[in-house]
């Protein structure tokens, strides 16, 4: 894996300089520095080259792992460890707690991505990981539907219309003309909301789909998002049904056992491709599926090139998140940040003088 | 698991409050405000206390899991997570590079400890851990140290004096006197200071052990604490020899497979207590053992009692250290910061009004 930029200046000198924080104040402050559109171009192109690129002596990435619980309410806190091998580790801690946004007003998913070195095991940087959740999983989206989605002005389904609809909207029409946009959520309150948050970066006209004429978010989409908090086993949140030949769809809502989105019949008919194989049989879509029904792997997908056959038939992209994102995302977040000046930085781990006295400087 | 103590208070009213930072710069003002003998003693106790009443439905730990690695350096970075079930998560993640000392003036274990709340997923406190490692792993020998330890003025030997011999020394000494200190190092260097680092929190005379004169760290010793560098397949670091019938021995140092400081001679006629007995058979002393031959764990000899009949025969605590330790000396930490007033609050998971949009405030 190779980045063009480094964060860290003078590494050598200062060991252990402190940390760089940039918290969400932070982030919307490179987002607004950079430009929504540019700093997503940026995320999504270099998504594409490292994913391409991956040397998988080099970097690796683990399952996610955590504890999953249902006290005080049904929530998750995973970590998603990955190494750039001689240059740095990143571990994403993320957690899910869907009654966050209608019991406390908080997003459901939240999250940090911490960047050690590993040459001394310092903790270089600290980046918040809420909306750059949402945003490096719009761009994982962007990543695949540029190889897999119709060439053509699209009319996408969004099917849950909170935090990760924005960037979904957002980064797939970065990489396609998006001509307007259907959308559905259970939740009626967020639902007519959709059309302002999606406005500000997406032009298309969003058109709320009542339930029941919930078929033509298949039937008139050329590409499908799902996005839901539906619970586990409540799924699907599409039902089978007629749509284009070519339809692609995006199943990003899934991250949890049992919890799934996508109905059996569209899934048996399609090329499948998970971010993560070994993640996806656990925790996404391809729980429905055998292993001679899930398709080649994101990683695999890019690079086999632009023009992948799978453009011309129903796809499903099973979007479970994937450390490498993470990873990309929070190295890209630093560089900007120490391009602009942005970020907060934090003495975390600044040592004394002497590294076997642990008790220097306690008065 | 019951703190006695909340660290955080009104978090039903701000959910998603800062997060408190204690860097080392304020984990040393925490240490010297309240005074490193009394924090020793409230880390002690309340470890004590937590791993003695330990519900094992309530509180979970992972075993210790991260890369390794050869380049540039040997090192690894790793995460130990802990739940205690509807409370909070702790994961600390810990680096160790041993040629940080001397080639950089870095400590060997660098490390932080991630608190995050089970209702939103917030990430509450991060402490730095690297001295809290040191102070936590002292703990952890003391607590066992005063199950197992001859209950008499102890002479106690230390093989490695870096960082973690002067938390060692001065935990021992808050559950036992220690009439007299004999030290050994193979780097004389590190050796030649020993005695002005522990002095200031053990009274204790501390006498260098020439090398010629190895076999004195066993036979003369009541307690014994190993926390060496001592590299993959280079151990051990006593050699097996005459020694005290109720000797106590701590093997701190091992934490990587391959690395180990005990003697088979010297384990195979002991009472082995692991801390966490699937990790130590991978990372610890109990590599050299098979199941047969290794003891209770540390919470089943805690729960045991104090009059525990190992106290009368050769004992060795297999320390790897164990995510519960850390869970409750940051605990500690976050309480002591919030009583006196001290750490840093950062801006880094705080929120905006609307959940569902992840751009807002961008401008």
């Amino acid at each position: 894996m190779i980045f063009s930029t480094m964060y860290v200046t003078g590494r050598e000198v200062d060991a252990l300089g402190d940390t760089m924080v940039v918290g969400r104040a932070a982030l919307l402050d490179v987002l607004g520095t950079v430009g929504l559109d540019a700093f997503l171009d940026r995320l999504i192109g270099r998504m594409q080259h490292e994913i391409t690129h991956l040397d998988p002596e080099v970097t690796h990435t683990r399952d996610r792992d955590g504890f999953h619980y249902t006290k005080p309410d049904l929530g998750l806190i995973e970590w998603m460890p990955a190494i750039d091998t001689g240059r740095r580790v990143s571990i994403k801690t993320v957690a899910y707690h869907p009654s966050n946004p209608f019991q406390r007003g908080v997003p459901s998913v939240l999250g940090t991505i911490a960047i050690y070195d590993c040459t001394t095991g310092a903790l270089d940087g600290l980046v918040e990981g809420t909306v750059l959740t949402a945003l490096r999983t719009g761009a994982a989206t962007a990543v695949v539907s540029d190889v897999l989605a119709p060439r053509r002005p699209l009319t996408v389904s969004m099917v849950g219309c909170g935090a990760q609809a924005v960037t979904q909207l957002h980064a797939l029409s970065r990489v396609r003309p998006i001509e307007r946009v259907l959308a559905y959520d259970v939740a009626e309150e967020v639902a007519a909301t959709i059309a302002d948050r999606v406005g500000r970066v997406v032009s298309a006209p969003v058109e709320l789909v009542p339930s029941d004429e919930h078929a033509r978010l298949l039937a008139d989409a050329d590409v499908a998002c799902t996005c839901t908090s539906v619970g586990i086993g409540e799924g699907p949140v599409l039902q089978p049904g007629p749509h284009k030949p070519d339809l692609h769809i995006n199943a990003v809502g899934a991250d949890f056992a049992g919890k799934t989105e996508i109905p059996y019949e569209l899934l048996a008919d399609a090329l499948v491709v998970p971010d993560v194989t070994t993640q996806c049989v656990l925790e996404g879509e391809c729980q429905q599926l055998e292993a001679d029904q899930i398709g080649p792997s994101m990683d695999l997908l890019l690079r086999s090139g632009a023009e992948h056959p799978g453009r011309h038939q129903l796809s499903v992209f099973d979007s479970t998140g994937w450390a490498l994102e993470d990873m990309v995302a929070a190295e890209l977040v630093l560089d900007l940040a120490a391009e602009h000046g942005l970020g907060q930085w934090v003495d975390l781990q600044s040592v004394g003088v002497d590294p076997f006295d642990p008790y220097e400087g306690a008065v």
